[in-house]
């Protein structure tokens, strides 16, 4: 059901039975190391392309997800999927090898909680079951498209953020074991006149913190009822102007209890990260990994997962538009 | 509800309050410029590149389906779209013009129904109400990001076909006047292993038929019952193929009866169209326009839409992949 403008309360609480969260060799070498199912040690996978790659982390992410969840391909009634090559191509081939019903989604990097949203949505409206959210980004295939191939070694300002070579994917069902989806914000498209698509963070913190506010207005709630709350690839730039706009709302959070997905990913030796990771893949392996397995432990009751989207192309940038951002919120409680 | 594997039936029956169709010139010389709101005379709408004047024609879409509604922005709850650019940029600019929550697609030619089929799948589960769901696409905009810049003068073969400049828009709602959907049934990925981007009808018509005996299968239905099955953008050679498929499974339609998006909006004489009209903009155009106001006339009681969509990019085209295919399924009924 709607609660206030732009929020769903979800009735039946999807579950999430089973998660997976596979990685690429910077991943492999940061704090989060041990919450992947799978790391690969080189860019490549054994492809002849970034974007084959790319597709194949996918394709490894549902088939961990489903074996995971006890189940078969065939159990599995809708995929739901977005991710940042033109065409999503890396979800709707996923899809092809999938062969189940698919919905195509953008959302830029917040494509992990568009797809988590709209996949509880058909379950809490049993519009659907045995559904796979998934989304994933590669760091080269990314650089490549959105801004140069690596190879050419341009260098970027502190303010950059590196793109995670990661897909993650959520299996939610009507019933079973796992952590549970109790209600999703859906965000406006906001633009503060940030042109630079190397401070993205900046440019989406704004959409965070407006998605935050409406989630809390539509629902009564404060924001303290959580026990974390993580926005998805703000980085360490950003996720500082989210605070700072945040108090601005009177809303206080201790450190601990917010953070960012593009700043847990990566350890503060690994330099070349500058503000810290993004990408679809950012907020998808961290909360289907870390965060669910500390939502597991017992060490998390309730999380609100904030994924931020930064709407340019490398054209819409060329023809000096500003950067649309956008910011879907979802919120998971363990189950007593 | 679930009907079968990939059905959904509305049992709320969701109401399209208004639609809107906006055109180019070629739309305009072609044989449904009546049935357009607004139509344009040339492809540049007074903008300084093709890509605003997409995004233009989708904002104006956006403009005359909330005016013909008699409704402000405001009222406007959710906003569902997606397009043919990279990054679906027309849709996400026309999104922070709105200003309304926002929820990006992505299904090539078929995003005009799977918009309409989750916008249903909103308002029927009570998850939303005024809900716009559309799409656009531009002939010159479309031609340079997929193929080449149209002063090339580059030749094609006659299976190739004429991306649509247009936008369609609907308005859905859970009360009031106008058509009502009833069902939709979201399409698989298929891939016949077709690689020419010049001849996508062929390529998208093995999922249209899918989906289309998807849609009949799970509702335990014959097609006789639709008035006019229509699909998205096959294009004359598509059409054909599409037709001797269906017959291979025992379902033959009288031609008055059996019809494509892609055929019907532009005339014979428009022979630079080749095979026929294709884009995001064709099924939506036609459907939100042509259709609908046969309905509006009492031409037309139930009608099945077949929206099919071409899942590559330029990139995998170049990276020697085949053209995996998708096509999603809405019927439409006029209540008595």
């Amino acid at each position: 059901m709607m609660r206030g403008h732009q929020t769903w309360l979800f009735q039946n609480k999807p579950v999430i039975i089973a998660t997976a969260a596979v990685g690429g060799p910077y991943e492999a070498a940061g704090p989060l190391a041990g919450d992947f199912d799978l790391l690969h040690g080189d860019l490549w996978l054994d492809q002849d392309s970034f974007e084959k790659a790319e597709r194949k982390m996918l394709e490894e992410a549902c088939e961990v997800v489903i074996r995971k969840a006890g189940l078969q391909k065939q159990d599995i009634q809708f995929f739901l999927s977005g991710d940042l090559l033109n065409q999503i191509i890396s979800s709707t081939f996923a899809a092809r090898t999938l062969a189940v019903p698919f919905l195509g989604l953008y959302g830029a990097c917040s494509s992990s909680m568009e797809s988590l949203a709209l996949g509880s949505l058909m379950v809490d409206g049993r519009f659907g079951n045995n559904i796979i959210c998934g989304t994933v980004s590669h760091y080269a295939a990314e650089e490549k498209q959105y801004r140069y191939p690596t190879e050419y070694g341009a260098q970027k300002p502190p303010t950059a953020q590196w793109t995670v070579t990661g897909a993650g994917a959520a299996l939610l069902a009507a019933a079973g074991e796992g952590p549970r989806v109790t209600a999703a914000t859906i965000g406006r498209v906001l633009d503060m006149g940030i042109t630079d698509p190397f401070n993205m963070g900046s440019a989406m913190a704004p959409a965070a913190v407006d998605t935050i506010t409406a989630h809390i207005r539509d629902l009564g709630i404060s924001l303290n009822e959580y026990d974390l709350v993580a926005t998805g690839d703000l980085g360490r730039v950003g996720h500082r102007i989210a605070a700072d706009l945040l108090k601005k709302h009177d809303i206080e959070l201790p450190q601990n209890r917010f953070t960012d997905c593009g700043i847990l990913i990566y350890s503060e030796d690994q330099t070349s990260v500058l503000a810290g990771g993004s990408g679809c893949g950012c907020s998808a392996t961290v909360t289907f990994g870390h965060i669910i397995n500390r939502m597991k432990k017992g060490e998390l009751e309730k999380v609100l997962i904030v994924a931020t989207g930064a709407l340019l192309s490398p054209l819409s940038y060329q023809q000096k538009e500003s950067i649309p951002s956008i910011a879907h919120a979802v919120s998971i409680e363990r189950p007593h």
